[in-house]
């Protein structure tokens, strides 16, 4: 069995991502194909990139990763396939799976040349269900592209820490649909930087000092039930090991979220100081 | 073959839905996974309830129903798995299941308990999934959970009828993507309570005298075809046996719908009237 | 196996959709379901077929298309099932197949009637599900339905051509998620009427006198660089043969697109006027 995930900016509206589905099956009649999210903001890889390295690990091993965000083929883009981490990620080299080789080096890297094989009008997702059902049938990277040794470099939101190592600073990466945003600093840089130092994370105008484990992890005291605590800010390092600044039950469409009420927005600087 | 169904709230933006199908296959690879919902209003479990309800019975006898909305595992709030009406339903006892449980007995529920058993960092959809893929592979209830005779009692939308049985309120429970409004007064109580006398419907400043068999049960008359009719205001039994008022063919985008133009909302009081 | 793919008006929130999944397993339980949109306009036929004539050959011969728009059986639109490239389709006679037909003959088509062997509340989709599961057994069309020659005839849209061949006007008849401005006018028509001759587009108060063969086709000059062209507008032929009106790289949420920069609406008029 080949399980087959798809990322793609495609929405749900269209006919784009059934089209995607049977282009697949119609090559290799036995795939298990599952969406991760067909509603990447447009082009936007960041998201992309944030989306598919919280996700893939929830596979099998052996996974094949199509990601069909900004995929077109041009001058100084091309298709990749890159084994990482015993899954398979298949994208144009946009920066999307940088994030994944800071983290640990891949197995392999290609860039697919089989695009003169293809017919005539052959599509980016053409290209990349060719790639896919390859693989899926077992066969190597080298037979649909050319070794390369690293990825395009692409400037990503990266992690300031401050020379007197007082400051980490950070910036909003992803906002979710509770309105909950993800920052890029992780739990583990958090830990080296902060060497159990006091902190205080400043974020617009407020000032959070203390790190929940998860949304609902309020101290109950006599007279205050969870449900008094909605509404409330948190920090919170969540599931895929990020901080993130989030509202415990907000709901964006009714009373606001930590984005709305905090007027927080994609790129947006969060920064920790820590006391000595 | 195993059939695990999935309703929640967590949105098609993000990677959650994704991340909980790859943990499914991952330990159960032949699952077959099927989306209920995963629009649910936020933390809404009123609108899960009544999802659930109208959708179980389309699927065969054995189905498994993991229901993620409100999930969190706190203070007084338990996972539960509930075997009913030869269908299993796993969630947090906030609410969900209590309707299922006024029209018919289940044969069994459980408190989860397996919490120590999994790893540390476990989330709430990681225990969903360990006890869908034990049911699925034909465990037994009582492996996963400790036996426990009734839900947490959790105050619902109830209908009332008036001491001289001259009346039958009910309220709105759910609004479709066609702006029509459900209430939870079902058919069975509508005819108990009518036993064949005249009524009069109350829906803000409306009056509705009929209930319709369906959306296009109009009368064709001379000189007027079905399409004069769109537009039109009525109440009928929905397929899932509640009344509803909807208009014939709305557009909640373009020209309005039952929701919009009558101006009503989630809660919203109707009122029938028996005339002797 | 067999597959079946849903295109509907039925959304995401709702249960819809999951309960026609449900109904299909419980009838075929090996069948292999593909969304391809549940979100078309509602009530809007000519956005159904335009998504049906795009997505269908993506998907292997004889696959099975339920397309629930507009479904209702009423007084003079029967439930009809079509035979057409190898393809089955079951859906209303509401015009959403007349597009097809306008290409190619259809193989079979039969007026559906086997409405009085279903249970009595049985719904359109009820319908849709047992013939789609009898096709997929290998059952004859005529099992099922009545044999027709023809469909209803629905104004559907249509291109004009001048008398003196000097214009052709269509008509946006989709816009997607991008923003991009579908219209009527296929690459092969616009090939007859041109001979080659020179030609403007006129869309709102624009001119556009080149069609690119992709989003990205662009001169690349010195100095410049692919990104300066974002947000340019273009025309070119989709990858379903159609002429559509782009802007390279929109995103409708934020920078706008062809759309709402150019004021482009459903069924609003495309002229393009020939040199001679």
């Amino acid at each position: 069995m080949s399980i087959i995930t798809l990322t793609t900016d495609f929405g749900h509206k269209d006919y784009f991502v059934g089209a995607l589905k049977g282009k697949i099956i119609s090559e290799l009649k036995e795939a298990v194909i599952v969406d991760i999210s067909h509603d990447i903001d447009l082009f936007n890889t960041l998201e992309a990139s944030y989306c598919i390295e919280a996700a893939y690990s929830n596979f099998p091993k052996g996974t094949i990763h199509i990601i069909g965000v900004d995929s077109e083929r041009v001058a100084d883009t091309q298709h990749i396939a890159l084994q990482w981490d015993d899954h398979f990620f298949i994208c144009a080299d946009n920066g999307i799976l940088n994030a994944l080789l800071q983290k640990k080096v891949a197995q392999k890297i290609v860039a697919i040349n089989i695009h003169d094989r293809l017919h005539n009008n052959a599509s980016d997702m053409d290209v990349f269900v060719a790639v896919a059902c390859h693989i899926a049938r077992g066969g190597l990277l080298n037979v649909i592209g050319k070794e390369i040794t690293e990825l395009k470099n692409v400037n990503a939101a990266s992690t300031i820490v401050s020379n007197d190592l007082t400051t980490l600073k950070g910036q909003i990466i992803y906002i979710d649909s509770f309105g909950n945003c993800v920052t890029n600093i992780s739990q583990k840089q958090f830990i080296d930087v902060a060497r159990n130092r006091a902190y205080e994370i400043q974020v617009k105008n407020k000032k959070i000092t203390r790190i929940h484990k998860n949304y609902s992890d309020f101290p109950i005291v006599e007279n205050k039930q969870l449900k008094d605590f909605e509404g409330d800010f948190l920090a919170l390092f969540n599931e895929n090991g990020f901080l993130e600044i989030a509202i415990y039950k907000s709901n964006p469409k009714t009373v606001g979220s930590a984005s709305t009420l905090l007027g927080l927005k994609f790129r947006d600087m969060i920064t920790i100081e820590f006391k000595n």
